[in-house]
């Protein structure tokens, strides 16, 4: 039933033993303190509470939650970067309260029940590196009835995209270099920019339209084999005439008290903390972490799919088909992204995969 | 004799063959401009003249060579870019000028005696990549007495550098990330920095004296046994009181016309285009191409290697050692950094590896 730890999940760990790496993602001061503010806001349901920090890093999230009075925080991390998260708790005089376990959330033991799971599990195009699974076998083997996962719930979105000073740096460019027609490059070009996913900071004028939901996660009821294949039909109308250069990727997620779904807001009926119902009448009452092209930018910026060649848009032209993430069978890490769409009576394949 | 092709080797030419990289070589202005105007300065040396173009890559120094009137050019690459530097010399029209060579400088064969080596072969830290050796093979293969070779010559400098706002933002960090004392990742953070050389920019302020000279390289005369190890000596004294963070290196090449060294002089005696001696009676009429960080940036940068923790040097203090490059054993394309300092009376020894 455990999965075994391939050599795709040593070499994912040990990247991760990286100091740089780290240092990128504390520096994400919108994720940081995303985290740091939910933690504050849902201090009355981490007080006195026992947490599992699921892939802890450096140990940042479970000394705040440390800060706001957990009684206990297990704090898991397969990568060596778990010696440091130690180092750290012992430097900070938190090793009573802190327990670093050095290992996958599949193998160590915990011989209690916890009552939260925080966990920074979100990769690229949200589903990236596959670290949900560390937080969906934390909770089938720690989490509480009525217990509360955060962040509770994510949402991938998609969207059309313009962006013709992408195109025209990379592929255009060739048309006249220092005076001379290279546009011969122009085709390997192509390839060599738009084959995998690009990972870059879009604007919201980049965006042709509103975005589709490509899938919803409520970390309280998803289950692994959802996250193998997760496949979509979208239809967008574009707002306006533009060159279409493909589509591109972000998430938000949300920090929810208890409630955030009926399994656990039957949990929470019979629990101490109940009640809080009223948190989620106002859906905007939730604290969001979204790294949408029109939000600040954060580490994870959009990830974008381009096509080989753009496609012309008019205005309220429909552009639809369908796209599929899943896990790669070569490495469970990695992504296939599947994508196909028609536009103006054409029709286009896009395959990728992110590394 | 011929040194075999490894599968270093094969990893390296493959590298060349992404666009990417090459699109960044050519984007670099001071880089491609500056070849540019050393082929329309030195025309008359061109014109009607054999070239072979050593690493050719998109080949565009060669169509240079072929605007200021080259008889031929030989484009020589072992990378897969070599068939697309055909199809632009294709759609140029240029098939008759310029021949594409698709392999090593050591395997392919050209049946006669060339005038003119034209190679873009520097690496970081200039011999970083080790392309140097394939202009050597080609001028012992090729070059006709009296010859030229572009760059004639190539020096690698050295200074010490300092650097605060660097160590404070990836070391001293950690003292305070968001209110909690991190700096038990200090030990860590500064061995991920630190380990191996930095390919950054910096400016002529963060250099605390004039540069030494680690290596002069006479294309004209360098031999390759030369290149495997190159130890020199160093004494500084530094302008001004401040930590000493490590040291810096950048190097500049120079594009002389005949006579740059005293076998060639010899050489132009007998040639048609002797007398040009003129030219070398003033050093700064060579055109030369710096990467040093009072100039503008290139995509070269500069190499700096950090030491673990800084060295408070006072106004006039001395700084001495010793620094030894040499070829990995494991991958000549790899280079081995030896470096010992000296100062106030404490020695110190870094290694590393340049990957």
């Amino acid at each position: 039933k455990v999965s075994p730890c391939t050599d795709f999940d040593m070499a994912y760990f040990h990247s991760y033993a990286h100091v740089g790496i780290h240092e990128e993602m504390i520096k994400d001061r919108v994720r940081t303190e995303t985290y740091r503010t939910a933690i504050m806001q849902l201090q009355s349901h981490i007080e006195g509470k026992v947490v599992v920090d699921v892939g802890c890093g450096t140990g940042i999230l479970s000394i705040f939650c440390a800060q706001a009075g957990a009684k206990r925080v297990y704090a898991v991390d397969a990568s060596d970067i778990a010696v440091q998260a130690n180092e750290v708790v012992k430097a900070n005089n938190l090793s009573e309260k802190i327990i670093v376990l050095h290992g996958r959330v599949e193998d160590v033991e915990i011989d209690e029940e916890v009552d939260v799971i925080i966990s920074e599990w979100m990769g690229y195009m949200l589903l990236y590196e596959s670290m949900l699974g560390s937080v969906i076998t934390a909770r089938d083997r720690w989490l509480k009835r009525g217990g509360i996962i955060l962040p509770s719930n994510a949402t991938l979105y998609m969207a059309p995209v313009t962006h013709p000073d992408r195109y025209s740096e990379s592929i255009e460019f060739w048309r006249n270099v220092y005076g001379i027609d290279m546009s011969a490059m122009m085709p390997l070009a192509k390839q060599c920019a738009f084959e995998e996913p690009s990972v870059e900071t879009i604007s919201g004028e980049n965006v042709l339209t509103w975005p589709h939901v490509v899938k919803h996660v409520d970390c309280y009821t998803i289950q692994v084999h959802e996250l193998e294949s997760v496949t979509t039909r979208y239809k967008f109308k574009s707002m306006m005439r533009a060159p279409l250069h493909g589509f591109a990727f972000w998430f938000d997620v949300e920090f929810s008290g208890p409630t955030t779904s009926p399994i656990n807001t039957l949990a929470n009926n019979l629990a101490l903390d109940g009640g809080q119902n009223k948190k989620r009448t106002n859906p905007n009452d939730a604290l969001v972490l979204s790294t949408a092209p029109e939000d600040p930018p954060t580490h994870w910026q959009q990830t974008v799919i381009y096509f080989y060649d753009p496609v012309e848009v008019e205005q309220d032209q429909l552009i639809e088909g369908s796209v599929t993430l899943s896990q790669s069978k070569e490495n469970r890490r990695f992504m296939n992204i599947h994508l196909e769409y028609t536009s103006g009576g054409r029709s286009f394949v896009k395959e990728s995969v992110m590394r």
